[in-house]
This record gives C-alpha cells, structure tokens and sequence, in this order.
C-alpha cells in the first residue's frame, strides 16, 4: 500500500451529530456525508487534512486515555486556541504546558472526553 | 484553527520500534524522527498524509475495542492487501467483508492489536 492511499480517522460517538459538530469547529473542517450512524468530515476546497468519520455507538468512552490519539499542531497562539476548543465543548485536561523532545503540548479532551494534544512546535 | 493546521496520528505502544516498522510498512511511510519513547513516520517526498507518532508506553492495549481507529483505503486489491498485512504481522479480525453504507470493508488489528479497517470505495 502506497502512502497515497487514503487514510481516514474514525471515532466512536455516544452523540455523532454533537460530535461532528464540535470537530467540525475545532478543525476548521466541513461536513461531507451522513448515512445511517455515520457522519463525515473533510478539509475545506484547497486544503488537505485526513477525512474524519464519526460513527454513533452509543457506548460511552472506557475508562482510561485512549490508546490513540491526535496532535493538533498550533502557531503561536496556543492560549487562543485552548480558549476557543474550551468555548466549544472541549475540556484542559493538563493545567500547564508538557515540554519534552523539544516541543510543547497541552491535553485537552473533547465533549465525549477523548484526549487530543494542542501541539506548539 | 484553520484546516491547513498540521494533524498527527499518536499511538501508544508496548513496543514503540516493532509498532513503528509495521506501521511504515503497511502505510509505505518512512522513518522520520525518534527521539526518547517517541518515533514518527511520513509520508514519503511527493505524496501526502497524516504524520504517525508512536510513543513507547509499556501499558498494553486495554480490553475492548479502542474508541479511535484508521481506515485504510485500498483499491480493488482487497485480498491482496489483507493478505500483505497478515505477513507484516496484523492479524484479520472478521473473516468476510462487511458492507454497509455503500462501502465494504475488513477489520483488521495491527500487531499490538489496534483495530483498522481496510475500505473498498
């Protein structure tokens, strides 16, 4: 398989249209498609990101962090960003900056409390 | 946030070096960086994707299915592919394709057991 292929992001909703909703914001991405339990998102025309697909499950997040997660690489507005995720559902999970391996992160966790990082290179 | 904004895939691994080679291998990703617990893998010069970043954890995977996974997009070579990965070490966790939505796809689980799907448009 080339690195052409594909690849699309998949996460389990108890809510996949609040879901949908609130990626759809965080990321700057547009709605794509809905059939059944499934919802998609893409990059806006001219921009290129992987494809988000939210399925509704039902069940809610186990307990524990995610085995997966996704950096979300920010500027030099890291505060801003954390400020408007919080303004759409998402939760601080980490009240200071992580520093290690010469970048810098907080964890944040989304309204369905799956961990994401905001990455500042 | 914009959607020109730079997203990683992160894993959690057990072993950080056998989870990246599998995952270079399966994506046709090259080795980008390794430093502490963590690696990263790009996609090669000219084409595009997510960059992954998997980290050294030591936890293994908790019971039950991760709330996050990839799908992989293949062409008409689905068998072809599902076979591929099997000798790269995943394993096919649904015995036939399952069709719903207008596509078909296999469950697959990578070597430390992280489903994925390989989709057929």
């Amino acid at each position: 398989m080339a690195a052409t292929t594909e690849i699309h992001v998949t996460f389990d909703c108890v809510n996949v249209d609040a879901q949908a909703a609130f990626w759809a914001q965080a990321l700057g991405y547009v709605p794509h498609g809905a059939a059944g339990q499934y919802r998609s998102l893409v990059p806006p025309p001219g921009l290129t990101g992987p494809k988000f697909v939210l399925q509704q499950t039902g069940e809610p997040k186990p307990a524990g962090k995610n085995r997966f997660h996704l950096d979300l690489v920010v500027g030099d507005h890291l505060d801003a960003e954390v400020s408007r995720l919080i303004g759409l559902g998402a939760t601080r999970l980490t009240p200071g900056t992580i520093d290690e391996a010469g970048t810098s992160w907080v964890v944040m966790a989304d309204p369905e409390g799956n961990e994401f990082c905001l990455v500042v290179r």
